[in-house]
This record gives structure tokens, C-alpha cells and sequence, in this order.
């Protein structure tokens, strides 16, 4: 038999998700309403996707490797320098790098418990190891985060900003104070994938060329890009410059490039967008309040319902709206997993979301 | 100063490629005519760019990670298990994440010197070490290759079948004798890009249970999708599970994942594209002839030209080529580098190649 590294070996067979689709084929059935996978309904500006039609029937060229043009419109975009950019295959694969520029066994990083499985899977995954500190109230700590990287000498402390799952968001403030406190030898993942959601001000100022902080951005959310597969992370060109030791160079789709970079021009049809989502979670809010409970204050495009009682009950209750069609997820942690979470989808995905929600709390109290 | 691994901080800052975007940028003037990239200039079945148009207005939903609808026709159209089946970012990213389960430091691999270099650029991102055997003739040399893996104790050997970047081709008899010949905890790396452009009966018989053997294959060249960004690998059910381990669930594009499916039906487009690269490369070899060279016979839809005299004498070919707008490459390793290789074009860009060749051909003899 070939031989696999010991570390290979060790791994589960895993995944951070399992997709819709697996769980349809499972059933036998579609969903009705794709709601579980924090994606974003309104989909692409019509600039984008008319931008990446028009690519894929020019995609027997390999995409630039440099991503070039994108980066270029990013750095005017952000005011920061190309050098301080680098695109890969959404925030997923930017962290897949990362993490294998970083870790080793031996090496520890900083997280929340029940904070974004897939940057954990990526750490696990090059051998290091997670250390955890509980969400406070339902928000990131980033005070705690700060404390225990330093306590473990963490090489990487990670927080989301808006959070993934609850959807809570902190203050640029804080999130400067953070930065400003992170240790010298260690590296702050700042995550704002849903950062375009969040009220203006949520981003603390760009200071591209401090070491110590890396930022992820994407077109998979705001932007509604998910399936093309584009993301970018904000950091010091050194930091940037490591990735091109070890980044799949050609491996971001033309398409993807195209879209991308058509989607940043078209910044109207992004604020049409996040208005949208805005009406969504207000509605996914009067939904819940309907049913005399609560929703967590979310700064994203989706939103976490508090069930009101424990995980097993928001389990039944989310059980129930999947069996009918309607897929939503919940939290892994408690005691976040007292909700159950949906996206804000279009109108005839919550028209049928307030259907079965309340046969679905029914169902879940025999 | 965070803290990165001694691996990533040894690693040169390399590219495996530079792309011709970087070329035209450098010079400030587009090419006229793109032929250096092994990129397939027919592109993608118009039913598959349809169906890549599709998935773009609906990429707001992520790919399935399960890569399932393409796994199960392609299951079908090789006669294997879906279970020995894994889809990816293209070969490239494949490869990337076959060195990350069997590379580490101190670990040898074997291929043939100026072989593809994507390949040493994974081996030697992860630590390992690459031994090279030299090509015999034009041709990549199986017994030496098997030969050294053995002595080494290597434990991936690697060859691309057809070649890649001579476009020579041995037999599936060839291919097979090595197949039973690697070492026992060794894995056979076949590289089959290039293979639908090939002889029928080039590939010997799929054996998708033999865990000493992964073949590679994509939609980047016949299928004409290179932009795209997806390929598959066939192997054991043990090893293929293992790619699920390390890989970046979510990181096929969904318009990739559409756009493969449809052009894998499209079989009818896939053998017209094939026999219009076999007259583009009758065509090429007249050139050359032309000018009193020859070619190296091709099973692919690139082709060498042997400049019949020296490196420096082929790269002042390439470069007066390349100055005109006309992109080509040229191999890595001598003697090979005597040549320059330009894939199959356009009809027009092949007329413009025919326009500049004797003129560059005069210029380098200066």
C-alpha cells in the first residue's frame, strides 16, 4: 500500500457542512425553500451575471493567476495596495492556505466554541490544535479570544465580525482594541464575510500593513456569488506575499474573475441588496414574534430563532421544517443550539418559513 | 512578527507558470494570437457554455460539495464506482492535495527532468524532495522512471501520459508494464490530461481499485474548460476518502460543476474539437516544414517544434514570436529547450503563426 503521512492518517473523514443536496438525495425530495446555508437569494448584480455568461464561453482560457484586474479594483476599492490583496477560491480555500502557512502539530490557534467549523477543519486538518472559549451572551468574545491566545501562545486567534452563527456583530472599536491587543508572535483572522451586511462603521480602519492582522473578505455573500467560488483576504504584503508560496496559482475560475470584478463596480445593486436582506430579517423577526419568541439581533443576511428551550427542542423544531421542504441549520454549540437558523430568503421562502414554522413548534412539543 | 512554519519561510517565491496576462502587462500589448498555455481555443461544447450561463443567475447557491451529478455520469462513462471518483479545482488543485497526504519532509517523489512542474511545486511545497530521471529521447521514460522510484524509495512517481511538454505518447502496453511494475508502497501518478486528444487504446484498461494507481483527468483541455477550474481523479476507494480529509468541501464552482456535466454529454462536440486539433497539428508540423524543420510527433492539442539548433537559439525564436503578439512557451529542460511549443489555434492564429515563424526564425540567427 502507498504510504500516507501519519498526520493524513490521523484525520476523520470529516466535513465543516453537509450540503443541501446531500441531505435531498438522502430524503428523496427537494427543498422548497434553501434557507440553511447563510446564501444569499437576491443572487448576483445582472452586470455580474451577464459578466460571467459572457466569460464562460471564453473559458478555455485559464484565469489570470495574479487575478490581476480584481486586485487592481480592490486595492482602489479598500485604498489600500495591490500587495496588500490576495484572491483565492473563496474565504474556505484562502483559509486552507493560511492555515497551512501557520500550523503545524504542535501549534495552537484560538477560537469560539461554535464559531466557523471550517477554519477548525483547516487547523485540524494541518495537524494543530483548537482551543475554545465560549461565546458571551450571544455574541464573540473578544476580550476572552485575546486572553486565551496569549495564555496558550495561539499562533492564530479568530474571530468573525458579523459572527457566523448568531449573526452578532461588535463595534469597530472593539474589534480595534482587539487588534490592538493581539500578541506580537500571533496572527488576528479577522472574518468579515458578512461584513457588507452590518451597519456602516462595523469595519474598524484599514491598517493593510500591520503583520498581525489578516482580513477575509467574499463575493459568496453580499454579493451573492457563493457557487463561483471568489474571496479575497486583506493583510501585509509579507503575510500576502507567504501565500504565493503556496497558493494553486491558476486556481481561480476566469468566470469567477469576471463576475467578481463586475460585482464590485455595480455597488448600487449591492445597496439594493442589503436593503432587501434588511426588510428579510425584519420580517424573519415579526415571524418569531409571532410565536412569542425572540430572534438574536443578527448584523448578517441570515438570522438565529430563539426556540426557547434546548437544543433537542430546536432539533425537533428544525427536523420538522427540513421534512417539509424547508431547510434551515442550527448552531453546533450550546447553548446557541437553542435556535435554529435560517437565511433571509425571498418572499415566497418565508411565505412558506411562517406556513410551517408554527406546525413546526407544534410538532416539536409531543 | 506572527509566527509561519520553517517549511512556508524555506519555500521560494516561485510560480510554476507566468501567465500571458503577466506577459502583456509587462509589455503593455495584448497578445494576438494565444497559443503558449496548452489551452484548447475550440472551448467548451455550446451546450455547456449554456449550461455554465444557467448556473451563473443561480450562484448564489453553493456548489454541492459531493460534486454527486458529475461524480455519478462520470461513474458511468468510465465504468467505475462513484467511490473512485474525487472532483476538484483542477488537476492542479488535485495535486496539491495528493502532496498534502503523502508528502513531508524527507519524503521523495520521482519524475522526468522538465516534466510538469505544477507537480514539483506541490512536492516541494510540502517538503518533499523531487528526484528527476531524464526523458529519453522526447519521451518520458517508464522503466527509468519505475527504475528510480524503486532506488529512492520514492513514494509517488509521476508521469503524464501523453506527455506534457513534448506531447509524446507511449502505449496503454507501456503504461501497463509500469502499472505492475511500481513498488509496493509507491503510487503511480498518471497525469492523463491530455488523453482524449490521444490514439484510441492510449489509456490501458481502468483498474479504479489498484490503490498504486491515481489517473488524473480534466475539463480543461479537450472539454476546453481550463478557466473553469475542475477535474477528477480515479482511484481506490481508500485513497479517494482520503482527499476527503484534507480537501476544500465547498471549493468546486457550481458553474464549473454545471458547465462539466453538460459537456461530458456532449461527446459528438468532444470528437469534432479532437479532430479539428488533429488537422490544427497536421497543419502545424507543415510549418515547420515549411522552414525545413520537423515536429515532435503529438498525441495532444499542443505541438514542439524542433528549432534544430540550441536553447538560446529557440528562446530568440520565442522571443521574436512573443514580441509580435504570437504566445508561445518552450520546454524547461535540455535538450528539449531546443524546441518551442505552441498549441493548436485558431485557423487565423495559425496563419499569423506562419506570418512571424520564418521572420523570427531569421531574427534568431542573428
Amino acid at each position: 500500500m502507498p504510504i500516507y503521512t501519519d498526520l493524513v492518517n490521523s484525520l476523520p473523514a470529516t466535513v465543516p457542512f453537509v450540503g443541501p443536496e446531500t441531505q435531498e438525495r438522502a430524503s428523496g425530495r427537494s427543498f422548497v425553500a434553501r434557507l440553511g446555508a447563510n446564501e444569499n437569494v437576491f443572487g448576483p448584480s445582472p452586470i455580474a451575471i451577464q459578466a460571467m455568461a459572457q466569460a464562460a464561453a471564453e473559458c478555455w482560457k485559464y484565469g489570470d493567476p495574479e487575478n490581476f484586474d480584481l486586485r487592481h479594483a480592490l486595492a482602489a476599492h479598500l485604498r489600500v495596495d495591490m500587495e496588500n490583496i490576495v484572491v483565492g477560491e473563496g474565504i474556505d480555500g484562502l483559509l486552507g492556505y493560511l492555515a497551512r502557512m501557520i500550523v503545524e502539530p504542535g501549534v495552537k490557534v484560538v477560537t469560539s466554541a461554535g464559531g466557523y467549523p471550517t477554519f477548525n477543519y483547516h487547523v485540524n486538518g494541518y495537524g494543530g490544535e483548537v482551543v475554545t472559549v465560549p461565546f458571551k451572551g450571544d455574541f464573540e468574545d473578544p476580550e476572552a479570544l485575546i486572553a486565551k491566545a496569549a495564555e496558550v501562545g495561539a499562533r492564530m486567534v479568530y474571530i468573525a465580525n458579523p459572527d457566523n452563527p448568531m449573526g452578532t456583530v461588535h463595534s469597530a472599536e472593539a474589534i480595534q482594541r482587539m487588534i490592538d491587543a493581539v500578541p506580537a508572535d500571533c496572527l488576528l483572522v479577522l472574518d468579515e464575510a458578512y461584513l457588507e451586511f452590518a451597519p456602516k462603521g462595523t469595519a474598524p480602519e484599514m491598517q493593510a500593513d500591520n503583520p498581525n492582522v489578516i482580513r477575509f473578505r467574499t463575493f459568496s455573500k453580499a454579493y451573492g456569488m457563493a457557487g463561483a467560488r471568489i474571496g479575497y483576504a486583506i493583510g501585509a504584503p509579507e503575510l500576502i506575499a507567504n501565500f504565493n508560496k503556496v497558493r494553486n496559482h491558476f486556481g481561480v475560475s476566469r468566470i469567477a474573475q469576471a463576475g467578481a470584478l463586475a460585482a464590485l463596480k455595480d455597488q448600487r445593486y449591492l445597496r439594493e441588496v442589503v436593503k432587501l436582506v434588511e426588510q428579510g430579517r425584519a420580517r424573519i423577526g415579526q415571524i418569531a414574534e409571532g410565536q412569542g419568541l425572540s430572534v438574536v439581533a443578527s448584523a448578517t443576511n441570515f438570522v438565529a430563532i430563539d426556540c426557547g428551550r434546548d437544543a433537542d427542542y430546536a432539533k425537533r423544531v428544525l427536523t420538522h421544517l427540513v421534512d417539509n421542504g424547508i431547510f434551515v441549520r442550527m448552531p453546533f454549540s450550546a447553548p446557541q443550539n437553542r435556535c435554529i437558523r435560517l437565511s433571509v430568503g425571498a418572499k415566497s421562502d418565508l411565505d412558506m418559513f411562517e406556513l410551517y414554522f408554527p406546525l413546526a413548534l407544534e410538532a416539536a412539543d409531543d
